[in-house]
């Protein structure tokens, strides 16, 4: 047995003076041969280990580099330094493991994101990366919590399928068939029918259809998985690979809906400032002090725990597309011909617009719904002026849309006409109309991209960094 | 706002006599034109509605047929029925979606598990799957919790790898390249540079490599995700897409590993068992009555539940492969040559063997250590002997292997040499072992199989029917 360490964070709260203890972990800094600040990835906050002078021979103490691996036992003792409360004295240093100070990529410096990004498998160890990747980590486990405690049942949904849920996107064939000489039909087209599946295969843009099997017979169910899109889109808001969170409920209209998203992302918000302080004020400091760099009048208002304050603390407001487009029709930023794209009714709203709405005219998260019909997916639910559809999108500040979803089409008649009139094959989703045709219920459901809420939480500008190894194009190392 | 329901679960815990609620759900059966037992997939259990003779007319008593679904708004009573303490006295019933009883898959009758594969969109409204999936949420709830008490993080590996961590793993592409003319370099082969990733890119077989880079920054990391092996077995045991629970520790050796293993898997089952009592009742009696169709001495000994409680408060056996092999060698049924393949020091034992010794030898889960090395991969720590690896498997009765692990060769040297002798590329896996360059530590990991662990939860057969939609060779259905 070897793992009888206690963990940093323990320690510093459980403050055991005089007490034997067994720490292990990665040195940070070392300091006049004497001061190890030790770090074990439990938490942001080193713990101080004092060697003491003479105690140790030299050829130990040359081992004592950074990011070298340490098994110190030694006795907990009060700290006279500032910033810390205890620290350990040592009676045993062990070297689990070196490190070639002048090699490590990490140096003792500020790296830039972007660098950091090239060695996302040391990038754990900056206090960063430290505190983003905890804070995903509280993140997912509230999601389970809130979901659990609401009695959704959680549903694995396929990643491999054959089906597209939007209708639309462009996706990642998944095969076993030979580029070189493969099989085809007599026509000369490929025949999928030898490849694995038996068919032509694709990685799940959304789990949302499938999530609806599960909404009408569990009653309420969500998602928590993989979603991939091939969109050739390098920007600092899209990956090839991310993670998406689907609730479905039957007997929910869009009000029901949005009471939920609403009330989810508040819960999780909430979550992450009561079990991660330390993380989020160390977040908050960076953000601070990388908004120095900006002029006076780019600097937010609010700095990132004050932010998130607010969202817990106000309702999100709630508009129409209508109501949205008038807005801006009716802005001086609309006026003075900012815009760079067009504003009319039945445009698909860009983010310039969506930033407007939510970062000048609310200053507030807001929940969009009944959208153009023409601009939505088949599935959601026609409302009766014929023109607009029960959908909700969720846009945040700083992140532009996190949430959409709709009230689904529960009308079979309804549900087959505009399948029809988009093209969406019928056959295909056999099992899909099945819902519709016995026992078909009112309901509902959203998505929550996972990683845009890491963002809005942590204030990271770039998607890139807050996923552990960002898929984009040209690029899946690690 | 439509959501304005009381899940049938919590009503019949809550047990408000005399007050009115409104229940939503899916007729299961209509009696006498009077009682209809009504499921919200919240539990197994129905509510009776009762419907006062002459108070509704016959048009809505007609549309009450298997499947329709109802909003009721009524008053709770204390039945008289047995089976059951309450009932809803029915003052407005609305048929919120009808169905066409004749033309429902789910016919009042026992179906095989076969034909409901068929249907698994629709197999969830049966307490077999209804339990079977409200299990499986419980022990995926349960997983994130014991992690998240242990001060684990939740690591998303990358589920598109360039990579290969079991080194031999039969993979599924993931491209974007036309299989008409796909771009070709001067040689004739594929220019997968010119595919999405810029490289020739697969589904993950494990995210273990991955992982270690979290262990070795944060202490602590488990995975939870979707993994994939283009293996065409056509069995009761093999899927082409599972979830599987890798949990990757720094500072731990072998036996703290197995020590890890153990305490999750009683942890797990435990909860399920507090917390699921009804649908494990369920599943016990089903079990039961499947077992009857079996010859005497071929039925357990024990039933579901018991199997369970035996497992949560009995220590596992802990053996070394090599004594299993001799135990093998000496069994009697050996001896008698029962066993299919041959026994032997340096075999991989095959399933068998692994049944023998959890159902006939231990009579209970069993972790066997330290295999030989020929038959482990590159990854595992090499024990001082030259020959054998600090690897383990944990074996279940009736599910044969659910966990693997191992400590990991923390030795770069070791490391290093191990992978060139097995032909591993190192340059691809330069993070990898920058691991081991700079603080490498002891550490230590596994892999639960989650689908295994629904199995052996819920005494299903086949492992196609613990996930909702299974994909397997020619078959990627909903």
């Amino acid at each position: 047995m070897f793992n009888n360490r206690v963990k940093i964070k323990e320690l510093l709260t459980w403050q055991p003076e005089q007490q034997q203890v067994t720490v292990m972990g990665w040195v940070r800094t070392f300091r006049n041969n004497q001061f190890v600040a030790l770090n074990d990835g439990s938490t942001n906050n080193n713990v101080q280990v004092v060697l003491e002078l003479g105690k140790f021979n030299d050829d130990l103490l040359k081992r004592i580099t950074t990011s070298a691996a340490l098994k110190v036992k030694g006795t907990v003792i009060p700290s006279l330094g500032k910033g810390q409360t205890l620290e350990v004295k040592a009676d045993e240093v062990e070297i689990l493991g070196d490190s070639d100070a002048e090699k490590y990529p990490l140096q003792p410096k500020k790296h830039s994101l972007e660098f950091l990004r090239e060695i996302a498998h040391l990038r754990f160890r900056t206090n960063t990366f430290g505190s983003v990747f905890r804070i995903r980590h509280a993140l997912a486990f509230a999601v389970h919590q809130f979901f659990n405690n609401k009695g959704f049942i959680y549903l694995h949904t396929p990643i491999v399928t054959a089906s597209d849920a939007e209708g639309a996107g462009e996706m990642f064939r998944v095969t076993t068939l030979p580029f070189d000489n493969p099989p085809r039909k007599e026509d000369g087209s490929i025949d999928y029918a030898e490849d694995f599946f038996g068919r032509s295969t694709n990685l799940t843009v959304s789990g949302q259809l499938e999530g609806e099997l599960g909404a009408t017979a569990f009653g309420e169910i969500y998602t928590f998985g993989p979603t991939f899109r091939a969109e050739n889109s390098n920007t600092a808001r899209h990956l090839a690979e991310f993670w998406m969170i689907e609730p479905e409920m039957a007997f929910h209209d869009l009000e029901d809906n949005a009471n939920l998203a609403e009330e989810f992302i508040q819960y999780l918000i909430r979550y992450v400032m009561e079990n991660n302080a330390d993380d989020l004020e160390f977040l908050r400091q960076r953000l601070l002090d990388e908004e120095k760099q900006k002029p006076q009048n780019e600097r937010s208002e609010m700095d990132l725990i004050q932010k998130l304050e607010f969202v817990v603390n106000n309702k999100f407001e709630r508009i129409t597309y209508t109501e949205a487009i008038d807005i801006l029709l009716q802005s001086p930023h609309y006026k003075k011909k900012k815009f760079q794209y067009d504003v009319k009714w039945g445009i698909d709203m860009q983010s310039e617009h969506e930033r407007y709405l939510v970062e000048k005219h609310f200053k507030k998260p807001v929940i969009v719904t009944n959208y153009p019909a023409d601009i939505k997916s088949f599935y959601m639910r026609q409302n009766d002026d014929g023109k607009t559809v029960a959908a909700m999108d969720i846009l945040a500040p700083g992140i532009g849309e996190i949430v959409g979803g709709s009230q689904r089409e529960e009308r079979l008649d309804k549900l087959e006409q505009r399948m029809k009139d988009m093209g969406v094959p019928s056959e295909e989703l056999w099992w899909y109309l099945d819902t519709r045709r016995f026992g078909t219920v009112p309901h509902a459901g959203f998505g929550l991209g996972f990683e845009r809420m890491v963002q809005f939480v942590t204030g990271m500008g770039n998607i890139r960094d807050v996923i552990a190894f960002p898929r984009t194009p040209k690029n899946a190392e690690f």
